[in-house]
């Protein structure tokens, strides 16, 4: 794997596509060996990509370089590097134009050099504005993707990921190569307790790697095992195992979100939500509405920063507020109650905290937060200390509700569909 | 620099010590120019060092293998690359010996091999298990630093960085060394045609290199030059310039948020600001409380998801809906009439749009958008085609809702403190 971009070389971006295509080779049978970061410097691409194909890789993937500004060379330097001309592709400018005039907007004239393809490349259709290609020299397959890890992925996963596969088992004549990876996706429990709990399972006997990876939106378990068929029957029984030990805290597999996952349930239940938060300013409902389709159960939500607000647009009481304050277990409740009853909503979601860095005190200080959730007018509410920065604070608070609502309507039977 | 570990190619982590690193190298005046993560095998690793070694940097870091398993050859690679042997420190290993013993841990055999060091070479102490060390070869300074991350972080901080600054130093007699970068925050304007009004700057003549990085929260456009006088006085000419070229679509420096822009300009005026939200589900109100101390001019919000909330809610009539429908400009109006007056605040910001993928048509299609500002009363409303995915479509809409306000806000006199 080649990257361009001085901004990888520099710091200025930490270069998540190389994790992100590691794993994707890995799944196709795979294994990178080299992965080289280099700076938008043709000379230094063309020795680049030259060293590369000497060790005669079956894939070479290059990424960056595709846009059109001067430091975007990548299309130049493959050309160098296999001794072929640029040769100007009217149907990809074409393409290129017309997604300017879908946009209503003007296409720069540097957009042009996009257009421009090694000869004998092929190109990959595209979602941004930056088309990728692939070619081959020897046996080795070369592509070009973006830089922009967005582009990269769609790119990768819609056009190059069948090529990849249907070369290498041409080639091969290995069909359905690939180690077997099976990702949980957890949450509502810690990385360290996560390992421990599942540290005595017979990994070595099954030939099963495992690994974590914890986020603010959970937890990934990574299962691995080889591409033999024992790895794949090893891999299978040790994630039936993996979901005894975490119950409900399995929310999902691959890149499953945990907004996605509640979804799924509320629709099961065919019951609407609401949201009321203060602490968290907006970001429950932002992550109920990344959901497409979100809007079925979504009935919509409430940020209520001022007390004022909490008061005249949830109904909780001055009384209350002035009692117990904004932070505390009984405003968390007349948060819920008010995001049922003035949104009309089934169930709700209601957060109150001290997201920091200032406002605590000693007998509030940061990270304290309260979280209620409602189904059909049962109110629970939750305490919790969240730890880390007002980032993390307020991420953890709305993957915390989202959580809780998800766990509280899975005890239930579902509605008969 | 060069990185060992599969793992780093496998995807099971992100490398974030190459942007670490690369940083770190620009603070003392160095530019990293390759980045080369390599799988962990003897041969692969000393060909990496040789051919590293073969373009007479300045610096040469290593990141990983300093452990003590079979997988960690980092002190062997280099002593082989270097041609020297490895060689016993017994002083090295009584510090290993003396960690364990402070950790009541009985050193396993393994971790012997960690106090084996390439002739010549200096050992960097450590503050985990894993001691790190120096050595010259030629004019390059080859350091190995471990690859945990707090590790590594500790040793170039404490120990490796000045090392390099006073060899830096001796090597150029330039005192002081370091590159000067100026990173501008831009918003309102695509990346190809900012690129297009730049580009005529006279950058070469100034010896100031530029470039720019997009994102959804903004463009960052990057002025660097050489450590020279003459390059710094070209930096901030040429900041200069560019500032007059793009007026008040740069909100800020370094690595400044729109909402905190927005923020300042709302103290200057002290008007207070109400979001009224469709499509972007809280993302505008959750922007602007990402920003500690939100709560002085953010009273709160309302994410009116479905029509009937838009009633409830903000008082947006049932004819305007029925006529027009949810996303249109008469909506979009009334949403910031209402965030207005039923929430109390001095400007609004409202959002109503199709983010997709579902629910476009020929007459509404997937990323029409309409975004209206009240700014005491006065409203305005912009209508967009905003493109890509429903992420992009919502975050360029919270983005440009934010601009909206704060460029109505700086043509307006601020209030006299």
């Amino acid at each position: 794997m080649i990257f361009t971009g001085d901004e990888l070389l520099r710091g200025d971006i930490v270069n998540s596509n190389q994790a992100y295509l590691g794993e994707r080779l890995l799944e196709v049978g795979l294994f990178a060996t080299h992965a080289l970061t280099v700076a938008d410097n043709l000379g230094s691409i063309v020795e680049a990509i030259k060293a590369a194909l000497a060790r005669e890789p079956d894939v070479l993937l290059i990424s960056g370089g595709l846009g059109p500004t001067e430091d975007d060379l990548t299309r130049e330097a493959v050309a160098q590097a296999l001794g072929v001309a640029l040769e100007h592709r009217r149907e990809l400018l074409q393409q290129i134009t017309a997604r300017f005039t879908f946009l209503s907007m003007n296409m720069p004239p540097s957009n042009r050099k996009q257009a421009a393809l090694p000869v004998g490349a092929a190109a990959l259709p595209f979602t941004g504005t930056a088309p990728g290609f692939w070619i081959e020299a020897g046996t080795t397959l070369i592509a070009a993707l973006p830089g922009v890890s967005r582009e990269l992925r769609t790119m990768w996963e819609e056009e190059l990921a069948p090529i990849v596969r249907s070369r290498l088992s041409i080639q091969t004549g290995n069909e359905g190569a690939g180690v077997i990876v099976r990702r949980l996706r957890v949450t509502g429990i810690g990385e360290g307790t996560l390992a421990d709990a599942l540290k005595d399972l017979p990994w070595r006997e099954q030939g099963v790697k495992f690994g974590t990876r914890a986020g603010l939106s959970g937890i990934t378990v990574i299962l691995r095992g080889g591409p033999a068929k024992k790895a794949r029957a090893g891999v299978l029984y040790l994630e039936s195992r993996v979901r005894e030990i975490l119950g409900d805290k399995v929310f999902g597999v691959d890149e499953a979100d945990l907004a996605e996952a509640l979804g799924q349930v509320l629709r099961q239940h065919r019951l609407t939500v609401a949201t009321a938060e203060s602490c968290t300013g907006g970001l429950v409902a932002k992550r109920l509405t990344d959901i497409p389709g979100s809007s079925d159960y979504f009935v919509g939500g409430v940020v209520s920063y001022s007390n004022r607000l909490k008061t005249a647009l949830l109904g909780v009481s001055e009384t209350l507020l002035a009692t117990h304050g904004a932070v505390s277990e009984p405003v968390a409740r007349a948060m819920a109650v008010g995001a049922v009853s003035r949104l009309g909503a089934d169930c709700a979601i209601a957060t109150t905290g001290i997201a920091g860095p200032n406002g605590g005190s000693p007998q509030k200080p940061v990270g304290l937060v309260y979280v209620a959730t409602s189904v059909e007018s049962e109110i629970e509410v939750a305490r919790f200390t969240m730890f880390r920065d007002r980032d993390e604070i307020r991420e953890r608070t709305a993957q915390t509700g989202l959580d809780l609502l998800r766990r509280r309507l899975l005890k239930r039977r579902p509605v008969d569909t």
